[in-house]
């Protein structure tokens, strides 16, 4: 439960007991029954090596954090020291961190520690891609709830690890008033239904939680800016849509652009001006990033 | 902990235990605060709905059962059926399960089973496009244990319904002995360490387990196969030298290929003979499959 | 793990996945070595009863679907039937619950369920005061962070129960800048510390996160509102600096009233035209409600 | 799980383990997303500094173990250190102990440390409240099952801390029977029904387990010793009833009062003789005490 | 986390909520992984059967409770239907439950519900000897805390449902004061050491709460007495050295005897009427019941 | 979660995240309400002793890393050092670890650590029996699925260091095809229908999987040996059947006997030449090794 890093580490900050329990989940799904090849050769206990983690394309690295939790809880001995940080960019080739300690340790924690870094930095590597591709405009880039199940903290700090921005953490964290929200105030007025869902929802909710509207058609972007929405989400629109819409939303509220934006589409978008596009295409099924252990 | 599916459906087999697990960090991830839009509409939780799962794109679908799961525990009102099984093929549009009940119940499922459709029916589909790319030949295609930390058991069960074959589970399933476990026993005459090893491993391993033994040469088969390995891992090796690995090995051990296989190349490897090729191809970084839940 | 609530009864809604928790651990406080006295009477068992949840004293009910569930976990052959809903007003002797079955079933669950509804009552009865003292005003009455370990999500639910509103579930809720986060800025202008901290933080936040500063001067109050805080927190002010701070922010931030503000002293705050009072005294040590079960 | 505490510092006892399960699940709620404006200010994590924790009433100091293992949980290089021991009287203004460490870490700490500390000095003092108006008795003070859920283990002890004593920590520890459980046996003489059921229950319980039987006549007082009932619980009886119960028992078991007893009654109370008082007042809705941490 | 019985069938009670703990353990242990045998032969999850527990040797059952709940966490379709209660003596032969549903559950559950009641059935049957070799005596046969690690709850039950009694349940049920404890009070009067220990025990614990005391000899019975002890455990005395001890003791403590009683001694303890006589003997390493599930 | 053990010790491997979920579990039982006698004696904690773990039998030592284990979660001050390894040899009357420390930590760690090693001593000396009765014959001793629920995997560790082998670790590691598996597949031809379930099988699971075909008759373990079974369980077969068997076999599987083996008549089986002997008499009922604490 309590990590003790080596002395001339960082320790980890508060939110790792919920990563703690993220590691010790991945490392039960691989050790719960022991490594019985490690286990049987004991003279691996006992010779004390040295290996580096080292990442064979370019990338931005994620999980190191998390390599070091895996490296402490399969034995507490084992001295890991990152050479980077998360959020460094590192070129094919580079050692990002290393660990020492008993050869058997090493060896059982370094398949989870390496899913970790090649699947996190995966994410931040694809994150850093659509930021640069908007680089230059005001534009943000976030992630949105379609996530890896269980990996949801650790998939948004990779995003910020991209240099990205986080979204709203859960459906605790912020409102989001979509079509299928507003069916059931069905007899009331259309061009009025937004206006009252927000002003339902405004009067239960946290005066430090924001609103954010759904609007597929420009009719609703200007319903919802009336409604008082904190943030309208321009989904599913074109560049030139979205233009419209920021002419209507006047700085009002925070304008997100989503849906169908790629690699290739997204600098149109990002020079509308909007100022954050939301996707998931920085977190669902991103190609993972080759990293290996070498051992010296 | 005990899921009660309505009677028309199959129970959960017992290593929903497991997956329950899995699927209660997924919903908590997302509703341990609750669903502030959702429960500041009240009445979203009287308004009785229907809504239908659907794939966008042609696929192989993974993950029924768990989406099935995580509409249970949401809420055990709710009523999920499915349309097809794990495991079958789906043209883009078809309808591969639908979930009555009520409208609030639906909303706070919904994207955590979508998040599960799509990358298991991600991993599913990549694995069957392995699968055909080596049809009518013998090989096998499996997974390594690069997967997603944490949904190892859910990532399995989608090869399968590619059309894969299971690997060893974890480190406790069978035994993998690589070079860095043939270092410690340095003094050792290098053409008998693999020999040695063998012998110091089956003297304290089940007889029901396994022995699988990395080779990168074929001096390596050769002993290998001399030690009485019950596997061997061709590793990262052309299909012409594994044309002359299983001549060597001449069925007295199970071959199988691995490193640097890809879905181009991966005919090629099959049309050796080769018995088994694992690719970390069919978990890692696999595309998702785009899964929406269509409200009626 | 999942509720089956009889079919006459709401489903709890998701986040009763958290709330199982907080039940699963009150109740094997009490019971998890069982109840020696009622299991050696077995008679007990066979006994089918009925028992009446009655409050002794006038308030607004919380608990009451925490109650159910305590009823459930103990006997999921209990039938638990509230007669009011959580945040109605109940005057003494009123029975806001029946509950069935086997009387060692209801022996055992009514400690329990009992603790929740008489805090919880507690809370929601506290908060109406205070909510009733400013009545006709426009300000909110909103909670802090000053909860019992391990149940502010369900204080934070008697809070609305009683009237109020939620402020910040967390610390990962909602930024909230004190003088000790300014602190770390040192060398910078004093006059411009809030404007460079709120600069950084929104830089890193998520757009759908609202930044709250602390103001204990005006000159504060001035920077908070020039720097774009959402929300400013008057803290220890008297009614009249209150409205000064008012006329500087202009409606360009949420204005929140905080620090020593009592229930006497409350409806001068609120008449300064403050939106938000948060106060710890409607979770802190807050009187409980006599809440008891009759058997008949 | 494991608390590794500066060697300057008293380890934890064996019941910790308990108790870590709640400092866990309180942090947990506070800090599962983590702390965005402390993670977003990262000179925080650099800045060593040191707090004191101190009170802002007098009090009788409760949770000072509790709030150090709260530091540690947050990041174990902060340097807990308790001035006072719990159950120390505290004047207004003293400080009751320090944390050294990164600031980033003493903040995250700061309000659950800080709320244990609140709750369970108002439980002590309180308590002590109590034992006081009985000073110069032979009576003790001890609490009942009516404690917040969750928190049992640390509030009994914040009762012994206040200078209380124990009660039956749960339905396992000591049999009470009630007037619940005699409705069973109804077909019995009522003279004897308590005879009855004591000695049923005599026949099932460990001879370390004791019998209290609860009383409201004096009657059955009697029917209750001549039971052979260890503890008599003299419930909701006047003082001049209680005189009349204690010379009917005659030091044959030990005499409890209950029920009503407020603190400005308890004295005539304890006048009486009664070995034990026990009373929900000092562990249901207690005012909490201020206490503060102050960054130097 | 909450068993559904079939309505025909008793609840559990509440204690369940820590056996349904041990349950799944149990489980996790055998299926976490799945059943590769009966997952691969589809078949079987079709096929519905009816299976016999059947005991093979004369037995007291139990743990009947506890497969119930086994085959109901693997499969809530299953219907168990115990044919005795724990407690009950089965013959050789004897069919003490069946169970009825898909053949893949019911093999998925079979071994985890023997191990069970091979184990507890082992327990229940061995007090049942050291029972009946007192029978007619006033002595009652208790366990110790010599228990399986994690199974003292169920082996607790099983010594009940053996015609045992119940000891402490572990060390915050009841004071036991032995000789380690007695060293630390070193400056005392070795006559009197028993007598302050206990005093200061007495002033710290509940008044529900008994306080045992360890004695070797007969001056400290004497001690033990005179010091107001509730129990006396006469440790390692031969017969009569208990009948000099019980005479000194003249029924103004419980005695119990422990220490190198074997079934052959325990008449010649019990004829010299010592209340409760304890042994590890019937839970540390007891013989195992033989029990098989045969399909019809 | 953790371990850190002093310097001079081993640390834990890897599977011990699962042995520190079975320590965890056992103290809790034993200490999750405190230990009142020890904890009331407050000079306990002050002062510091040593106590040796000595065994008053002749045994095979197995459980001091988990006494290690218990001893540092009871308290890390502790300093446990074993003066044996788990697997040697101990003389009655031999100390086999020390520990030293607080004397209340101590006390509180006692009784858990032994019960731990009384019975996993118990495990590898009734194991290292059947191995010397053996011994000299190729034969290895294996243990079955009949193990104590929760203590699979220290049981499977105190076999091995008995001088056996593992088995199947459980339902997910290995194929074993029974009878009642054989039942589904009905319109099959007897003749046919284990080479049928093996195809079946070898066509779904792993490469790394074997396949244990149980055979009652002779005729079946030639089907068995056809179907290309890995391994074949001989069952309920006296020798000479085992040595037809085996004929029959002709070192084309593994050939394990099971069934009605003592330690009487194993040699005999071994004799055969049968390569593994599988008995639940080496996990089920075993008596327990005499081990205690003294405190110097």
């Amino acid at each position: 439960m309590i990590p003790v890093f080596p002395l001339n580490q960082t320790p980890l900050d508060a939110e790792s007991l919920a990563i703690q329990d993220i590691v010790r989940t991945a490392l039960l799904e691989d050790l719960a029954q022991g490594d019985i090849t490690t286990d049987s050769l004991p003279k691996l206990a006992r010779l004390q090596k040295q290996a580096l983690f080292r990442v064979r394309q370019d990338c931005v690295v994620s999980g190191l954090t998390v390599a070091g939790l895996v490296c402490q809880m399969v034995d507490p001995a084992l001295v890991f020291t990152p050479m980077l940080q998360d959020g460094d960019v590192a070129q094919a080739g580079k050692v990002i961190a290393q660990v020492q300690g008993a050869m058997a340790s090493i060896l059982k924690a370094e398949r989870t520690a390496l899913n970790f870094l090649q699947h996190l930095s995966g994410v931040a590597t694809e994150t850093r891609r659509y930021v640069e591709a908007v680089s230059g405009t005001d534009t943000r880039i976030t992630h949105t709830r379609k996530t890896t199940p269980g990996l949801r903290l650790l998939e948004q700090q990779a995003v910020l690890h991209g240099g990205g921005v986080p979204h709203r953490f859960n459906l605790g964290s912020c409102v989001m008033l979509k079509d299928n929200h507003l069916q059931v105030l069905g007899d009331i007025n259309p061009n009025q239904v937004i206006a009252v869902a927000v002003k339902t929802l405004r009067a239960k909710i946290s005066h430090t939680t924001k609103i954010e509207v759904e609007a597929d058609t420009l009719a609703q972007v200007q319903q919802a800016v009336e409604a008082g929405a904190d943030i309208i989400l321009l989904d599913n629109m074109s560049p030139d849509t979205i233009r419209e819409a920021l002419s209507l939303i006047q700085n009002r509220a925070i304008a997100e652009a989503s849906g169908g934006i790629s690699l290739d589409t997204i600098r149109a978008y990002a020079e509308t001006g909007v100022e954050v596009i939301s996707t998931s295409k920085i977190t669902l099924g991103v190609p993972s990033i080759d990293v290996g252990l070498d051992l010296e």
